[in-house]
């Protein structure tokens, strides 16, 4: 099977580790190494290094170089980001040229998964059920009420591969208020939009003709253009005029093919703010629920997060529930549980004219 | 009259931003000048430039001189800081060659004075009683139940110099409980202890004789050393064995010849600790009671206090009463009311060899 590490995302929500030039992906938050990296190393417990796909925006394509001596993935670039549904289009376009009907695992690169193993497991089944043509979706079983989470709500099991049922999607949900999100945790029947995907090139191409059809006619331009020296001319005029849309809203809320859903079980998290990364690395704690990455030291603090990439030393005193982050040109200072507001300030320093560290 | 400048503290209680190299009065805190010259600018408006005298560490010499390119008062260097009676004994044996009677008023660099003519006409009137001889100190009238001062207790009125009534001291009290120091505020017998006093070179040298002979002998030995080739020898070697005592501690609590007492209102701080620094510059806060010196931007953040050295950007999100210090190679994130623990973290960071940032 094929795979496709989606890594053109550029959040601000890591700010200011993360930046336009160093989105989340491209960050050793989960571990020693980069979420890129962990993503690719899970890949490869089920896809063969030269089915492996990855496309990353154009600002971007040194850094994963920089990252990747060997067994380098075949990298595709987007001149600009361009959302999921373009991403997924291009890579399809290039896929398909050598086996249209082999299922391909379309998975963003900036997502934590803590049991590696389970997760191959899960996505080989999905693979099985896709080489008929289906369109295969992961959802992910919730383990607490989440409001911040897209979800699906799933209904009667459809079948079996690899001795795994897999569900009928019945529709796509917006994230829901805490009580609604109670009862999904209840109810068994909705599970977490993990926003990874298994299907065949022929598939997913077949619904962007009828879903997105813009979007379809931008793609066979470019894929008249592979080999070709004018390419990137083609590529660059494409991306300039296509609608910039998720894959979810753009082909899942609305195709009128079936969509199946497998129940996933693997520690998931999208990592979605510095409280979500606090609360998945508990096992490196102190004693006083302070996880200190970096050098820090800590009197009379409890339940902070400390994320220093330089050398400085950060010190806490009495403080509770804090994120601090030091980089080399700016200091980050907030609330854990207000964290999701981080992607203001580079928006508000640009408006000041401080897009250097924006 | 004469003026010494007492500059040879090496406080860590404004860590990370002072340091042993720059300790608290070469920091520009109180305003866009060091404290130092802070103190020197109000000294000027009694004392003539050739009669100002400042005592510093030899550490620091450096970073006096460069701070003062012209006008340069004398500058008096120990070897080592040996508190304020050694600190007072050199400067008066040198200020006693040019005149033994003339009073001298000492005082510390590193305090804050919010009116600074106010502050001039207390002094003149003390240095007018102080000529015949006798001990005068000033008393902080106190504007609240402060817990963090000494105070001084005085007894009735003692006569008048300049139409300022002075007061006998009864004796020098100890930082007070929450519930006496509110009887103190409300008492009006009660002064903050505000380490200045004015007294000539003849009566501080004869209290030495009196109260710390050992001090006194090796003031001597220095003074007969002055112009010497081997001055700085003998100072080093006076200042090896010298007891390191304050004066308060050493002579005024001590002595049986009277001391009186001037009560001053002139808006005074010791500036003991960065939440004392941000009371006193309530006139600059932002709408939330933010105090930002420096590049910083807050988002709902409410009564915090960032001092930034560096060209880095420091950005608050939803904290309240924080103090954030920014430097090159440290950074410290403390509740504003724990800011008298600062001082653990350079003998913390000095036990974890970064004597470097200590």
């Amino acid at each position: 099977m094929f795979a496709v590490i989606m890594a053109g995302g550029s959040g601000t929500r890591f700010w200011p580790a993360s930046r336009e030039s160093v989105p989340k992906q491209f960050l050793r938050i989960t571990s020693d190494r980069t979420m890129f990296e962990e993503t690719l190393a899970r890949v490869r417990l089920f896809a063969a290094d030269d089915r492996i796909y990855s496309v990353v925006c154009s600002a971007h394509a040194e850094l994963v170089r920089g990252l990747l001596s060997s067994n380098l993935p075949q990298t595709l670039t987007e001149p600009v980001g361009r959302n999921t549904a373009a991403c997924i289009g291009l890579s399809a376009i290039h896929i398909s040229r050598r086996d249209p009907d082999e299922p391909i695992a379309f998975l963003p690169a900036d997502h934590f998964v803590a049991d590696a193993e389970c997760f191959a497991r899960t996505i080989n089944a999905a693979a099985e059920a896709a080489r008929s043509g289906a369109i295969i979706t992961l959802g992910i079983r919730p383990t607490r009420p989440e409001t911040g989470y897209g979800y699906i709500e799933i209904g009667a099991e459809a079948g079996r591969a690899r001795n795994e049922p897999y569900f009928r999607m019945e529709r796509f949900v917006e994230k829901p208020d805490q009580a609604t999100a109670l009862g999904y945790l209840t109810g068994g029947r909705h599970l977490w939009n993990s926003g990874i995907f298994v299907l065949s090139a022929r598939a997913i191409l077949r619904e962007f003709e009828n879903c997105l059809p813009a979007l379809a006619e931008g793609l066979r331009e470019i894929e008249s253009a592979i080999g070709r020296a004018d390419y990137s001319e083609v590529l660059g005029r494409v991306y300039e005029r296509i609608q910039s849309v998720s894959i979810d809203y753009g082909v899942m809320e609305k195709t009128s093919s079936p969509v199946f859903v497998f129940k996933a079980d693997f520690g998931w998290s999208d990592v979605g703010s510095w409280q979500a990364l606090y609360e998945l690395r508990r096992a490196d704690y102190d004693e006083q629920d302070n996880l200190l990455m970096g050098d820090a030291v800590a009197i009379g603090a409890k339940g902070n997060f400390v994320y220093a990439e330089s050398e400085r030393v950060v010190a806490l005193l009495g403080v509770e529930n804090l994120i601090v982050v030091d980089t080399p040109d700016a200091v980050l200072v907030a609330r854990l549980d207000r964290s999701q507001d981080v992607k203001k300030f580079p928006e508000m320093l640009k408006a000041r004219g401080r897009s250097d560290v924006a």
